[in-house]
């Protein structure tokens, strides 16, 4: 496609829209008392151009499966994206008044809570993963011919997340994701490291694998010019590095450090009148220029991510030895028999985490992220993003805290990503402390509205995963290393938050409750416990979020209030204080919690079990101690 | 420096050497029936040339402060890291036997329980960041000639957080840093992304400010004098990418897929009889070679880390209105008055955690990491390596969700590394929940061994920034934004595990619970309940972790069990059910939990304290509430 240079009037208008979006900034933040108005003057232009030359956008309904997307990966700069919206004629600029106040969406980050917003950001370093996960399903799975920009900060550059996505895009092909830099000179505190060196960021980009373009960020003619051969440019992803100035054409504040996050106060007029000397049009109303809309040759096919379930039920014998992480990659093969956009994502570990049973099966269907967990998570987030696919992202349990706050952005981003983590717990056994899952049931815990399901055999983890594919949200399964028995009949009923009592008697003196390898170190307990005169009864939670208090109140009562729980996990945040939070506002219970107390080390499983106090032996203890309580 | 060449005989020991090694990796993980042999065999010549020419080192005191660092990124290589010191001396080979038992310290990935050990790995791209924090203090505390060097896997180069160390180690040219990458070609599960693509490795390390040279890192005399060069390459630190194969010198296993973490089995003879076949002297005895011991030119200084204290005690007015985060600050500046080796990092959020009152006061020890976390705690968790110095690491709390990982290998790492983190909570009001800690405290809290600080005034936060910088182990401080009461005189004593009882009464029916602005939500709450007629007793942890368990059960009981505890934090994993896991073996006790219980969104601080149901309205309701229980 030739290129055709915009008309001198679009030009003008553009520049125009560039400073009437600069004007919206500073007096949105004026209204706030808080906010980033010099952060979003440095990309006035590139927003401008993005919105009313470039983008293909659908006003009627935003999150259009065949528009462009565009993801603000330096939200700070949020008040300029709702002013381009307003500007675009998608809600009225007397909105963005609203800016931060509680009452509005236009929160002082990005949210979803705005139908015009695909992900939260804010946290820094996280928008490119996000797009190139759209990119990746635009390219391979929807084959359309919408297009993903994400606009990053250079402070933000510094975080390596982004060169995980960068590299993943290069190695993709992601032609159809345009990574914008604003490399406007100015950190929060202090000039960012690379400054204007805007020769050592196009090196290290071209490095990347990306067709690298520097540009002057302000300039409307050139930026243009370089959206257009990026839109052109085949085979590889493209970078456009704008070299921009922090609070760009306000006076005595441009390119100047402490201007930071803060609205411009008594100076505010002035530059306000400054801004409108340098338009063609000042007056305020709405822009000429339109977005363009959608392209109608390769539109996103319809798809149904809705009511998926597994092609077959699980097929076990009881008390046959299958470790629930071969089972969630049984499962995840078999929802994916059913469902083409049921897609899976993993680290370099789906030989452990079983992953690969999706891949064998289907392997257009399977994302290789390499070991690079935060790229993983964010793609994953990306790519489910407007219910294009169910995405299931794997790795071991401990090492999405590498992505700790990509998961906990994806909370605020109204995400439905499903985490799969394997290997939990010292039961990995010689592998040592560093690959054990040991707080990652507290991490996934903490996430609003997640749910964590434990299951603690094959039947119990098939139904997780395809509870998991229809519940919204954040969904964690933590599944084991070792094999285990198969403790439940294939047609067993499986749900969300409800638990099960695996073994009882009428006249139990004692509720052990164990998740994963801990169950069966409750069962074995029991056994003992029986022999010394000591019912026990147990219970297997199957998720730990929500807990089924009303299974553990109703059981710990019928066993005198006397409850050991017991996990593969740290003391802090997992299942033992699930149930003391269940049980917080009821007097006449009494809980001894067995964990793991300290940094393991490497050994047999079976010996580490014990070591760390969490084998039957130990359970046998707790539940006779508790006698007497 | 001129190159000298080794000898021929050096060289063929040096080949020797590296065989000798590999027979090493096979036999031990053949007796540990685990491992990854194959990984070490990719670096055996890396290795015997590191040990066995190039690093000073001494083995008598292998943490001596003057010999070189060597940091093994791809920990699962462990076996010929300890092959390597055994055949250098530290032990007798026979030990190696003892491969990951549970009865060895020889684990499955490096651990400091080992006297050669520094830190901790096997969660990879984590060892240039801790190597770099190490080269940091060598080139600017330390000045003395010791280098440090790390090696890393090409697969764990796909980590962001590689890529953020690389251009710390750049921007801050140090040339006393060396990185040496094992391009084996092969991941876990498949190739790696790059294979062989040696000149795109050195294009990237090249842009990342790298003195970056591709060698055969099977050739000893290459590797001698890669070496050498990266010793006397100033003003920048050398990248060395060695083009390896894994299972190199393997018959039938070199360079072919499926044999990442697998003993050799009953291949393991046949391998090595060809191993020793490529031996020009296979007999069993230690190296002729020796490593070199470290230059007495310039030695690292002697420093003093222990019983640190504030320079002045604090000195507040009661009443008077100072965040917390700022008394941080002031407390940072008051010890490093008292002790040069204290020293703070921050990610560009100096002016908002107010680290930058230390850089102030002694530019020369503040570390500027940027935007990017991972890197900035493992540049600490180095700086602090063989005690040589007290470090600080800030941002603001929610972003240390993004070097969780790294802050769960420092506790394997026995790191005394303390963090601060501030804006926690819906407290910080407009920014919106992006930048809000609601989870820190669980995050912190399962870091087996640490201690958590949340100081609710000035006063308190002095001390407690003291306390940590006295304390083993990781120490985490949260800070509040908003300003608050100073609560105590400025000569109180405050101690890791005492609580305050902020307000008592004789006959006290409930017992409030708060910390950092919610402490005072509970004063309020407290001075409203009296007017209706119900006394409240209000308690400060202090500590979360250690809580003061002894405080909270005695003030419980005198409250009839009663306890309300609210926390501008999610419902798990915080102070709340730190209380309750305390209270877990006791009957009689009802807790009402007040936290955050969803998303939050932008608004005033104290409108959404109140919409978020942790203000003092709310505790008035709680404490009402429970009187029935």
């Amino acid at each position: 496609m030739s290129y055709h240079k915009p008309e001198a009037k679009a030009v003008q208008e553009l520049k125009d829209i560039a400073h009437r979006l600069r004007i919206h900034s500073i007096t949105s933040t004026q209204a706030s008392k808080s906010g980033h108005p010099t952060s979003c003057a440095s990309i006035a232009e590139i927003m401008s151009v993005l919105f009313f030359n470039t983008m293909r956008l659908n006003l009627k309904f935003p999150r259009d499966p065949s528009s462009d997307r565009f993801v603000l990966s330096k939200g700070h700069a949020a008040p300029i994206l709702y002013a381009a919206w307003a500007e675009a004629g998608l809600f009225p600029v007397e909105e963005l008044q609203k800016l931060r106040k509680v009452d509005s969406d236009l929160e002082g980050h990005p949210t979803p809570r705005l139908n015009f917003i695909d992900v939260g950001t804010g946290s820094l370093g996280q928008g490119v993963a996000v797009a190139a996960g759209m990119a990746y399903v635009g390219k391979n799975f929807d084959k359309a011919d919408y297009r993903t920009y994400v606009l990053v900060g250079d402070g933000e550059s510094a975080e390596g997340s982004i060169w995980e996505s960068l590299h993943f895009a290069g190695y993709y092909k992601l032609d159809n994701l345009c990574v914008i830099f604003d490399v406007n000179r100015l950190g929060q505190s202090e000039p960012t490291s690379l400054q204007h060196q805007m020769d050592v960021y196009r090196k290290r980009l071209e490095a990347f694998g990306f067709n690298a373009l520097v540009v002057d960020g302000h300039d409307v003619e050139e930026l243009c010019k370089a959206f257009h051969e990026a839109a052109n440019t085949k085979n590889q992803p493209t970078a456009i590095i704008a070299k921009t100035y922090k609070g760009k054409f306000f006076p005595n504040i441009e390119d100047l450090e402490n201007w930071h996050g803060k609205p411009l106060g008594d100076k505010a007029n002035e530059v306000i009148k400054h801004l409108q000397g340098l338009m063609i049009d000042s007056s305020p109303r709405p822009a000429a220029l339109a977005p363009q809309t959608p392209t109608k040759s390769k539109p996103a096919p319809v798809v149904d991510i809705t009511n998926v379930q597994l092609s077959s039920p699980p097929a076990y014998k009881l008390g046959e030895q299958v470790a629930t992480r071969l089972a969630y990659g049984t499962a995840l093969a078999k929802l994916a028999q059913n469902n083409d956009r049921v897609i899976a994502l993993d680290g370099d570990t789906k030989n452990s985490t079983f992953s690969e049973k999706l891949k064998k099966a289907f392997p257009e269907r399977y994302i290789e992220c390499f070991i690079a967990e935060q790229n993983l998570v964010g793609v994953a987030i990306g790519a489910a993003c407007r219910d294009r696919t169910i995405a299931f992202a794997s790795t071991f349990a401990t090492f999405f805290t590498r992505a700790y706050d990509q998961i906990r952005m994806g909370a605020i981003s109204q995400t439905n990503v499903n985490f799969a983590g394997s290997h939990c717990g010292v039961s990995i056994g010689e592998d040592g402390p560093s690959q054990m899952g040991l707080e990652d049931v507290a991490m996934f815990r903490t996430i609003p509205g997640s749910t964590v399901f434990y299951p603690s055999d094959a039947v119990s983890c098939e139904r997780a995963v395809e509870l998991a594919a229809n519940k919204k949200g954040v969904c964690f399964i933590r599944t084991s290393r070792p094999n285990t028995a198969v403790l439940y009949d294939n047609n067993e009923p499986f749900a969300i938050g409800k638990g099960k009592v695996v073994k009882q008697s009428a006249n139990d003196q004692v509720l052990l409750i164990g998740a994963g390898i801990t169950l069966y170190e409750c069962l074995n307990a029991a056994a003992e416990l029986e022999k010394a005169g000591i019912n026990a009864r147990v219970i297997d939670p199957f998720t730990v979020k929500p807990l089924d208090v009303d299974l553990i109140v109703e059981n710990g009562r019928a066993c005198g209030g006397r409850i050991v729980v017991v996990e593969d996990h740290y003391q802090q945040g997992g299942l033992g204080e699930a149930v003391l939070s269940a049980l917080a506002d009821k007097r006449d219970f009494v809980v001894k919690h067995l964990f793991v107390p300290t940094v393991p080390r490497s050994g047999p499983p079976t010996v580490l079990i014990d070591m760390f106090g969490i084998s039957a032996r130990h359970v046998v203890a707790a539940a006779t101690e508790i006698q007497k309580l």
